[in-house]
């Protein structure tokens, strides 16, 4: 379904992290009506809902949803429990395996959320920015996960149950840090505005070695990127 | 995953009426230690809730989790918004095609849900009471979306990435309301205390003429089970 400027629209999740800014300036660039979809799950830390509202408004999202979801009753990671963010000291020192960052099923449930709220909006189009070569430890960021979900999106809905096809687009899946960020320069993203960090002090600076300050710095500088982070001191 | 008296664990999602009390009957019947998962998402009317909350403690479930979530504000279907709730008249009459009490992705974001309660628990069982025979017209009921979402369970997780096959079942999934009604009845399910009526009165009462109620109903006479359903007089 298009928008009176015979635009198409699609649903973009947005985190306030640099990935997530990137795949909204593609989805925008790819001529799409962009309409944001950001989580409030229990953060230990609200800086990310903040940053996501600024970098919708700034890039020009046709609307943005915040939705509230409670995942600490489940319990079992480290955003969104009160255990310890690991702190590797290097990129090469990220632990291989499933990380404790990972959350259960939270890719599950942000798709399922987006694609009721494609389906609402008449898009037939979602974008996320999950990526399986930094975060190769997440099942639910590998190209068959979102191949899977595809396929369940298709089944799952009037979309699908009529023949239109629901596509999951995930640009960023095969790219390293660097190219993102190199991606996300040349769309002209404001990294200033974004957030990575898994553990930032109470006035936002982020802490500069958590596994995603770490990817995030040595992205930037593999990128040849000037990197507009604040750190703390 | 097993407790402590060697009973695997499984979800199972309860929404309060007799299909979900039958299904929670089926998991502990084949020997489950039953965790019990409801949503409240924006129903217009809570008693679903209270009603989950007594079956889960009556037919002994280890754990009963509410989860809220707002599907309001995506907008799309009477049983969230504030449109009219259609009346047949009779079975015969229920409109076919998607009916207008279809909530967009709905099962898909309660099956993530499940999902996410079953990994951080190390459950590999989820159980669902869709029915592909009376909500035919419902796109998340049938047996190939189920098929689906179980492939995506199993790439989703990491169960799924240990080689541990997580299953979702759905034992009602074929059966007419008259043979689930049957199964219940003949498991001891206590049907006086379930509620299926998309538009009950004040107290609690069940309006006996929206389409949920025509189907409980019908399913009652053709199974010759009493209907102890308190209907509006």
């Amino acid at each position: 379904m298009s928008d009176e400027q015979g635009k198409a629209k699609a649903v973009v999740l947005l985190s306030g992290g640099l990935d997530s800014a990137t795949v909204l300036a593609i989805a925008l660039r790819d001529g799409f009506d962009a309409h944001a979809l950001t989580f409030a799950y229990g953060q230990r830390h609200h800086i990310e809902l903040k940053t996501a509202s600024t970098i919708a408004r700034r890039q020009g999202c046709a609307q943005h949803i915040v939705q509230s979801i409670d995942l600490r009753c489940f319990g079992g990671s480290a955003l969104t429990d009160a255990i310890d963010v690991p702190k590797s000291g290097t990129v090469a020192e990220i632990a291989e395996g499933i990380p404790v960052t990972y959350v259960p099923a939270r890719n599950t449930i942000f798709l399922s959320f987006a694609l009721a709220y494609a389906e609402v909006i008449g898009s037939t189009d979602i974008f996320i920015g999950v990526n399986a070569v930094d975060y190769s430890g997440y099942p639910d960021c590998r190209p068959e996960f979102i191949k899977a979900f595809q396929s369940l999106a298709n089944l799952a809905t009037r979309a699908g149950a009529i023949g239109e096809a629901i596509s999951i687009h995930a640009p960023l899946i095969h790219m390293s840090k660097a190219a993102i960020i190199s991606k996300g320069a040349s769309l002209g993203v404001d990294f200033g505005a974004t957030h990575s960090c898994y553990d930032p002090d109470h006035a936002g600076l982020a802490c500069g070695r958590c596994d995603s300050c770490l990817l995030r710095k040595e992205g930037f500088t593999q990128a040849g990127v000037p990197d507009p982070t604040k750190y703390v001191p």
